[in-house]
């Protein structure tokens, strides 16, 4: 049996009770890298921590195992119980809908935990998870690479009044364009897109587009650190929020479509003061 | 202090290790009674169950409790640690968002402990989050009131090739319109739609309107008890699914947009076999 459990969003408490029962009786525990190495710390001591709430040895599952080798987890978990863990919920990322389907044509039993993740808890922003429409990705540009399929989605939903969450690039273990020219990889640094970023590259494509999807003086939220104890939201213009220095990763930014009156509400706890 | 605790989906376990933190050092400890009696069976004996587990006493808010006397939980937050639990996650209900402005207003500290909601979990149907439109409520019709403000939703996703989530009508503690006219309340035994229910409604919406926005051929999943040890999921047309017996409640209902090839190959776990 594979069991994929959500970690949540926070820290290691964030595990559900069923979630841990789970992972206490586990063969064998790995723990997906690619994002957690930034939510939880996992780069300093947050492994030990998980490993003693667990009271087992968990194996840190990077990026390129999870993609590339994922079919050794998947052979022990048809001869012994598995535990596959991931920050937020099991089903946030496409890559573990990808594990959910080789394991099933393996013959290999899937379990999910579910749990919080940012596609649920952006809910805390005070925008009503229902009155969002297509969620987009705003991926890191580079002086080659400025990929914009976003802005239509963007216009599309305003168009309808709904709300937009963007999720901002996270760049681990990604292998240098270099390094992969000679065939040994060779790893850029940990990187992620801070709300800061995003909405220059947004600006940057308004401005090339031309179509006044929104400006700088469209009204956002932004929020680091969703979930955690240091959760920062602020609301307020890009323009604004441009100038805001939300600290550590994660951030994500919302895009407000129309508000409703307790939306409003909601919003002006978190409405920029000057 | 307000601590409003998302409990999940399936059953007590489903609380996260934070949130069973919070419900212990808190003086009081309330559950909303809204949805929670349908998906935890509290009418039974889930409450001892979550008493056991708590080691404290739980009282059960219901929903004229949460909508009309709220002030009374928010006052003893003002002095003292009051946990307010809900199913889901926090932000899953509009009600839950009131609460959090009026505690504001009122100078109560909030604390938000995230969990799965269906607006997270419905990840494990297949069909991947970032690619839903507008979530639409789909009322149970009476002869006089048959609203239908949910068909130019899904025809706005349609178009754009999103996937809709329909959230099914729960009808928990309705005062009778007689009861109403004579001026003392007696409740309707509560109602849960099923996806059955809701496919005529679709359908005779379709049928009136006539701008085949979807029709019986339209593929849909239907997903009931999400996130519990019974869920069952069944991928197939409306005139396929409105033929099924999903079982107890709750009910949801997925009309698929377009759907990619990962999408494709989770729903042919789920797709009815003939």
């Amino acid at each position: 049996m594979l069991y994929i459990v959500g970690l949540g969003l926070g820290d290691e408490r964030d595990i559900t009770l069923r979630g841990l029962d789970c992972v206490r009786k586990c063969d064998k525990v790995y723990i997906e890298a690619y994002t957690s190495l930034l939510s939880f710390g996992l780069a300093s001591n947050g492994l030990s921590k998980l490993e003693e709430l667990y009271g087992r040895e968990v194996v840190v599952a990077d990026r390129e195992m999870v993609e590339e080798k994922a079919d050794q987890m998947l052979k022990e978990a048809l001869e012994s119980d598995v535990g596959f863990l991931v920050v937020g919920d099991p089903f946030g990322a496409t890559t573990h809908s990808d594990i959910v389907v080789r394991a099933r044509q393996m013959g290999v039993k899937v379990k999910v935990i579910h749990n919080a993740s940012v596609m649920n808890a952006i809910g805390a922003c005070g925008l009503q998870l229902y009155r969002y429409g297509e969620t987009v990705s705003i991926p890191f540009f580079t002086e080659t690479w400025r990929p914009d399929s976003f802005y239509e989605k963007i216009k599309n939903s305003r168009q309808l009044g709904l709300h937009t969450l963007c999720l901002l690039d996270i760049r681990v273990k990604e292998p240098t364009i270099e390094s992969l020219c000679r065939g040994k990889k060779v790893y850029e640094p940990p990187r992620f897109m801070t709300i800061n970023t995003a909405i220059d590259q947004l600006l940057e494509v308004e401005a090339a587009r031309g179509e006044s999807v929104y400006s700088e003086d469209t009204l956002c939220v932004g929020i680091a650190r969703l979930g955690s104890d240091s959760q920062k939201i602020v609301a307020g213009t890009m323009k604004d929020l441009r100038e805001i220095d939300f600290g550590d990763p994660l951030h994500c930014l919302v895009i407000a479509g129309e508000t409703h009156d307790m939306e409003g509400q909601m919003l002006d706890f978190y409405r920029i003061s000057k």
